[in-house]
């Protein structure tokens, strides 16, 4: 029943961490950051890129490695955003936060859950940022999830190796591949496009970037809704794209939370759905027999691990926080 | 004027099976499996997969060769839908109803003309088929049609490399790569969409299946309709993929049939089209000068290829059945 | 700041030659040779092609010839279409108008800016194409401006090797590769697509093309608008293929030439942003600190060209002709 070429880390039994919503907070910004637990999001990204302005960087990773240490937080994704690799500055993002270029290199579990990374162009980004990641990691066990940013023509076009990859590099431990954002705005600028209000032009980027990424069982992060004050708009487009396939969608604003929260939560149909197949496959283990058959369809371990995480994301959302 | 890198297989004078609709019949069900003939579809489903229950298998397969060896129809495609190659049960499908597993093999004639095989996510999966085939051949001349499914991002991404796979077994004559069926529901599952009634959220899919299918010269079938009381939606979807340029699409009951048969139908002017590119051709080669122009425009073999089998879909539709 | 994986010929400093309008001027009509230099369009092109009946094209690539030698053009790229590598015309349309074939070699400033080739399937039309150049330039320092077709199925599986090889051979000074024309007639008829008003048939293979080229940092000329009456539809095809990201359009009639200008010249805010971030840009080379930001965004290599080149289509625009 298990289908060919899944990597070892989509084993079903991997734990699954809800990013509906995926919000930025500037590391420069010592106020935002302490706000985080509050958030009511489900993660929380520290930022180093675009959000913090280049005088700002230093100061923004040092906030950021206190913030670490006193934030305390349930049912969050505390993840840090570092500089894209083409910037040169990525390296001492990881140097200052991970590892020990200003201070004694902190516990494991004071570390960000998950790093983003963003413009990955080609693959020898990814190699660069696994071998810094690697020498600032030390002797410690850390092992963070990673997401990675389509923001380019090229990083379209290099999504398949860039993934295969990130597989390989999951498979040996380095950190574990979990997602994929689109980063749409520079993705407009570099096909020269202006963005059109139902983002016709963008619906070959979009969809390609979540077949890829579900071909490697992995989240898919939608692009920003640029217009704060449009909450109708961040509705539509957020219900467009969790049907479409997107997990999650970035937010900029904490007018934007709810709505995306929401557009992004299974609905009791999926639920019911999930839950009875479950069910099922757990009374077929028990019986021992043959291919399992849900509904009038063989099931297949992607689509029990789809269930799976439908129920997850169901019950982080209810869980007293 | 002929253009490179297509297979032998694609050869102009390659005879042309037209399959507008494609439909299902389970093998456990003797009574429908009986009425085949007067079905009054291009090609009928011996089904042996989803369609037929884990504890029937055996009975179906049983049944299917039984049913070879009566059927008699005209201008009808018998084809053979075995089980997938993670099910594991491919192996006994084609044992038992092209092989000898139960029973003496049949002769070339009383084996079905064309085989389906689902959910290929993989090259390794076609050369697991391949390699079976030609175990259950032994030493008949039997060179069935070959028609794969894309039902997941797997087998999106994989597509160019596995019709690749296929046109080279082509080639050598295991058989004859001939068309590609997009299974749309376990794909939608597999991205985590939910369908829309116009089915924005498989522009990707449904149109990089058709460039790819077509760069090798091969049918596409399209999706299934589900809601089967919906013939007015029929009606729609299937125009809309005749039109995007699939050659015919999944019937799962009887109603559907003459909505999809006529959708796919070549209309008045592209069979005059057709008809008149082709006798120009003709005389062309009789005079023996050049490059061969058509309406402006200069005429190379996939658009003589096609003409000629608008024609051939045409001819069969008209054939006293 | 610099992005990985961009050949050297996507230099910042290269000359951006715009090309909005892209229109054919049949090679054996000498009348409408001569009126070239007042046709108003950016890209007028001496056609050997489609345009050419079979038995006039010996007579096209005279006139060709002669029209490089007698044509003085203003702000206007002259180019040549040659013959599809598939028609085996390719080579003489070479040999005859950029080579020796009838008649003395052509001095350099008396040969066409750039070359259009047709029906590129394979990575191996190029090398044959490239071959062929090479072999009839002689000792000439001539690098011709490279513009090639996606017009099949084939053509669009392979663009990302052909643009590979192109961008090689455009390091090597053999050409300088420069834009990638949609040829979506001979692409509907690949498919078995009917063309429907909305190109909704079109979007994977419009706007991979637009993807890809992008990638290689070239110009994309979008699809010909067929119905010369039609100047409302021209508009709005026109208008839209700007947003998606095409840079110019394909035009085959004069009535169709200003609806299409105007399409393509970059609007005033995009003008204005362009102006900005260059100043902001060459201020901050004289400070010579860290990155450049610019309206919150880091300026990479990319985005710089971009607004370059809206200057360089606006300039171009504006000059006296």
């Amino acid at each position: 029943m298990i289908r060919l070429g899944y990597s070892t880390v989509s084993n079903i039994d991997q734990t699954y961490i809800p990013r509906r919503t995926v919000m930025y907070v500037p590391g420069h910004d010592p106020k935002k950051l302490k706000k985080i637990p509050n958030l009511g999001v489900d993660c929380a990204v520290l930022e180093c890129e675009d959000g913090v302005a280049i005088n700002m960087k230093v100061q923004a990773r040092k906030n950021i490695r206190e913030a670490l240490e006193y934030l305390i937080v349930k049912n969050m994704d505390l993840a840090l955003r570092v500089n894209s690799c083409s910037s040169q500055l990525m390296e001492d993002d990881l140097g200052a936060i991970i590892g020990s270029d200003i201070g004694e290199p902190a516990k494991v579990e004071r570390l960000p859950q998950t790093i983003l990374l963003p413009k990955v162009d080609h693959v020898q980004e990814l190699v660069t940022f696994t071998e810094r990641l690697k020498s600032v990691k030390q002797n410690r066990k850390y092992c963070p999830y990673l997401i990675t940013y389509v923001e380019s023509t090229q990083g379209l076009m290099n999504m398949r190796d860039i993934m295969k990859q990130a597989a390989k590099y999951s498979e040996e431990g380095i950190f574990r591949m979990d997602g994929v954002v689109f980063g749409s705005d520079d993705f407009v600028a570099d096909i020269g496009a202006d963005r059109t209000s139902d983002a016709k032009e963008l619906i070959y980027a979009r969809q390609k970037i979540i077949a890829i990424a579900k071909a490697f069982r992995l989240q898919v992060i939608d692009m920003v809704h640029v217009d704060i004050e449009d909450l109708e708009g961040l509705k539509r487009t957020s219900i467009e794209g969790a049907k479409m396939g997107y997990t999650g969608k970035q937010v900029i604003h904490p007018k934007q939370i709810k709505t995306v929260q929401e557009a992004f939560t299974p609905s009791p149909v999926k639920v019911k759905w999930a839950q009875e197949l479950i069910e099922g496959f757990e009374q077929h283990q028990k019986s021992g027999k043959g291919a399992f058959v849900f509904r009038g369809q063989m099931i297949d371990m992607p689509l029990l691990r789809q269930a799976k995480n439908i129920l997850r994301v169901v019950e982080n959302v209810h869980r007293p926080s």
